[in-house]
């Protein structure tokens, strides 16, 4: 007999071989028909790998992260399978999972794969899967393991660099492939399979390799599932925010600027300004202090922060000065300035907090392969700032700092987010600059001020910086993807380096407490965010052009800037199309720029001295006076911005 | 007899030998008084040389800039003669007038001189000039020359070096130097002396050569004049920008971050945000969009544009990315940005003009030692603008900018200011580039705008950049200082170099005309100007902070917040000062900060309602309602700032 300890701390008794399936059918019928995978002793199994020792065990379904990664990680060997029998001279290569499917990477000699293999691939993939092949893990000695492998060179030299001697084989159907293990328990639960795209790959990704084919695909247990992935791709294709900041015109890049340096455009400089502005408001509200830095500092300055030794060699190299031998860096971070800042007078406890907020534009080296539209750039611009306060203030200060996140993310209609809360690792005291009292106050502050406002949270022990504990806002976007937006971090080193101080009501000097925060985190990731959560429907408050004014022809266009001064006299943005273009156009371009509201103007609207409004969409609100739609506007906009 | 002709053209038959001061005494008998110098045939001569050809005679009085330059070229002398007289064994080297005044670089040995010996050497110098000595020149060979200074080195090396071997020595008194003339008739008519003040300076500007003494001074020809001047001096050290700055809290230096780059304190920061917001209203009206570009570019756009070539070696070296090699330049300008934003679409002729419009940071290289303040920095932000027109565009888009100048100047108080226009030499065609025809249209454009507009401009021939005519703004302060503020350019250099193209009406492509434009030049230099001009007291509309509420007591708080929140309602910006102090100091530190507005509070205002206003320098306006007062500011604003 054997115990095991299920993951709700209960403990059974089982018969030696028993495996992780007995153990679910033991539990239920219905538990049995969905695992597919589990976790002894924080070792994954098969859910047929007979237990022969007492230990703790995790069932896994297709629920779990692990239950999907078995599930592709079986597809895959499907795939492997259907490949090797409609292209018998393909050598395989590796496969693994991956966040969302899988892939194989592949030598198909002359053959190349295209768009139209797709589908002979996926039903001989269904083909195989319908067979209810079990997957069976068994070991094998090297010389078998090369003599299988004699025509495949990569698998010979994955088994050749196998360090620890041990080989496996997982056989399925009459298929073997070379594996670690951690499958499902038959190819049958595998009901839907759609190969998503080919891209070329190195082996080994090394560019000095053959380049290979990398098959990728993604398998669900339901064709419900895969029609509703499908629709979220193609969704998320279009909301693209690359794709949309084309359209809208907001952004470009220039190959002549550099890539990673997005040029803003009128329109997308304006959706800055407005953002920037809304967040300007509420922390003029919030005490804060704009400041203004250079994008350049000495080297001296980083060496001073530290960030030299840390990140100088992969960096963008220093500018030197024609003369003087000088050398300056683009300012990686706002912080260091911002403690310059402080320490430009002397203060006291009574002049804390000092809250410095900039856009701080800065530029950071990333390789030119790893860049990305707006998310991934080498220069962009912080919505930053840094608290100054005495370690007693930290616990009010940290609450307000989370209470302008959560106004920032419900005005810009981000309603579904967690946070996570990083603390030290008590084990490892020495690891973390600070005293033990004031990193208690920290966590305890930022731990009091989540709970205090509700947050959804979890605690990661061990996970903070070494200069202080952090919290960070999660944010689920309207497909369901989750981005890192917000983080609040407590920082004991800066005010240490930079030997900031201010005079306590003891008389003597201390130490301030920097809090960096950042609720957008940077305007260029945002806006990206922003245009694939919203797909460009941005809320009303936000959008530069609220409404455009359309002409049904040149003639009234003294009536339309009437409508466009009364507009403005509600403080209504809106501009006015009266290009001698039929009305049709003036609405498709209006749509296609994502206008909220489309005012159309003629001989009736001027005569009665009212407006017909369309909405973004094509619903008719029907003919209105200006005051009517006034309201209309001011109580759409009343449902996302509030007050801060 | 030799025919000599006047300035108004007119030309006077005179005896062979006659001198410009005979000239003067025959046309009037007060000119004849205040003529100190005379140009003869582009030639600088003194009032007593005696003409023996024909040719044009200008005189000189002190109201002109060469008759002061005589004025301070013979106080030199006069210094020059007292300091041997006082110190015989120091060294004479060499002494020229400047901009205000003149200055003697002398090699006093081992005596060191100081702002204790001004008075001494100023009594010597009035009891030199009341011998009314007459300045006398005097051919000298280079024997007789090298024997007079064979005890002064430095005089002897000049002499050694003079190329075209004519040597001339200038007497006055017992004093001789070595002098190219240009003298007033006879020391008397210097009245007023004033030794300025000492500094090192290096024999020929080279720091390996001895260091010798600098001995600054200025002398008028009315003890009135130099009182005036001494005013001046003490007003403008008071408005030092720098010195005001640090008092108002505008800005700050560190050495960290680097010499020449401005850190923007939050009153500083507000001020520029201030500053930036009243420009883009106005700009918005008149047409412009706002774009936001990096502040780094390839190299690549450099050397397209051509700064590169022109300025790459002298600048800031190119910045490195540590693996692709790639080189990244700080953009100095941001024309070539928006050449790349234009050029990422295709334009018709009914899409321009685009007019792009960014507050952009810009970097550009200056010595260390040539750093002054926010004057001359490192860095700094233009208001920057251009606009991409068709020739036939540019009339009324030139018209339009300067309309735009003139009433940033208007708002911000600069009533005194004259124009600049710049035209190529019609003689050197080749060195321009752009067609005849465009250049004659521009050159029209500029001049029928400057007319149209009322301009007071002078037209200078020959002083075009090469690739276009401008309009430069001439801008006096409040002490009479002039300084350059405002440029508008037109430049068909870029669009040939960035290939920028519209199609025109008639369907073929057709290259924009650009202007570059800057009202303010750039923020850090025009806040400077504006704090000199204005003394810190700028016009009510730009004050960050208009009113300070102060308290009696902190009694008065709830009623000093009602108070707040009423001017918040009348949109007047107001702080609380409710702290702890006595009313006396409350009012001195708000004088201190320049706050144009004090309102008083206490028992007698809470009781009525009311409130006591003070205003900046003192004036006491009486207990009057915050009705009133908003009456009050609207209309003070309402006579600098009107609407665009």
């Amino acid at each position: 007999m054997i115990h095991i300890t299920l993951p709700d701390g209960s403990v059974k008794s089982f018969d030696k071989g028993t495996t992780p399936m007995d153990v679910a059918k033991s539990i239920s019928e219905g538990l049995a028909r969905n695992v597919i995978s589990a976790k002894f002793n924080e070792t994954v199994v098969e859910a047929s790998t007979p237990l022969t020792e007492d230990g703790s065990l995790t069932l896994f379904t297709w629920q779990n992260d692990e239950g999907k990664k078995a599930f592709w990680h079986s597809s895959a060997h499907v795939l492997a399978q259907a490949i090797q029998e409609l292209y018998p001279d393909a050598k395989l290569t590796i496969g693994p999972a991956i966040d969302n499917g899988f892939y194989y990477d592949v030598d198909f000699g002359a053959v190349s794969i295209s768009d139209n293999d797709f589908k002979t691939i996926e039903t001989k993939m269904l083909e195989i899967a319908r067979g209810k092949h079990e997957f069976t893990m068994r070991d094998a000695s090297k010389a078998e393991a090369l003599d299988l492998y004699k025509d495949n060179a990569y698998k010979t030299e994955l088994i050749e660099n196998l360090e620890d001697g041990t080989i496996t084989f997982c056989d399925h159907s009459t298929f073997t492939d070379l594996c670690r293990g951690g499958h499902i328990p038959n190819t049958g639960i595998i009901k839907a399979i759609k190969i998503l795209s080919v891209a070329g790959a190195y082996w080994r990704g090394d560019e000095n390799n053959t380049q290979l084919t990398r098959v990728y695909g993604i398998t669900f247990p339901k064709q419900k599932e895969l029609t509703e992935y499908l629709h979220l791709l193609e969704e998320a294709k279009k909301r693209d925010h690359r794709k949309l900041g084309k359209e809208l015109e907001l952004f470009t890049f220039s190959q002549k600027v550099g890539a990673g340096l997005p040029l803003w455009l009128p329109k997308g400089a304006a959706l800055r300004e407005r953002l920037e502005d809304f967040l300007k408001k509420a922390q003029k509200k919030a005490g804060y202090e704009m400041v203004i830095t250079p994008h350049i500092a000495q080297k001296e300055l980083y060496v001073t922060s530290g960030h030299y030794a840390k990140y100088g060699e992969d960096s963008f190299q220093p500018i030197k000065t024609p003369k003087e031998g000088e050398e300056f860096l683009l300012k990686p971070m706002n912080c260091p300035h911002h403690c310059e800042i402080y320490n430009h007078a002397q203060w006291s406890y009574k002049d804390l907090p000092k809250r410095y907020a900039e856009f701080g534009t800065v530029y950071r080296y990333e390789q030119s392969g790893e860049l990305h539209g707006l998310t991934r750039v080498r220069g962009f611009t912080q919505d930053d700032a840094h608290i100054f306060c005495t370690p007693d203030q930290l616990d009010k200060e940290f609450k307000e700092v989370i209470d302008l996140v959560l106004y920032v993310f419900g005005s810009l209609g981000f309603e579904n987010f967690t946070a996570q809360v990083s603390l030290r690792d008590p084990k490892t005291p020495e690891k973390y600059i600070g005293s033990l009292e004031n990193w208690e106050k920290a966590e305890q502050a930022i731990i009091s001020a989540a709970k205090d406002k509700g947050l959804n949270y979890v605690i990661e022990t061990g996970e903070a910086a070494f200069y202080g504990p952090k919290l960070d806002f999660m944010v689920k976007d309207a497909l369901g993807r989750q981005w890192q937006l917000g983080t609040i971090q407590v920082d004991y080193n800066l005010p240490e380096r930079f030997e900031l101080s201010y005079k306590g009501s003891d008389n003597e000097m201390h130490r301030p407490v920097m809090i960096h925060r950042a609720p957008f985190g940077s305007m260029e990731r945002f806006i990206a965010i922003l245009l694939e959560h919203t797909g460009g429907n941005f809320p009303l408050w936000l959008m530069p052009n609220q409404v455009s004014v359309l002409t049904l022809s040149e003639k009234y266009e003294k009536y339309g800037k009437k409508v466009l001064n009364s507009l403005e006299n509600y403080e209504i943005r809106a501009l006015l199309d009266n290009r001698n273009e039929t009305i049709g156009k003036k609405i498709r371009e209006a749509e296609m720029s994502k206008t909220p509201y489309m005012i159309i103007i003629g001989e009736n609207e001027e005569q009665e001295g009212k407006i017909s409004v369309r909405q973004h969409g094509g619903e008719d609100l029907g003919t209105i006076s200006v005051e009517e739609f006034s309201k209309i506007v001011t109580t759409e906009i009343s449902k996302t911005l509030k007050e801060f």
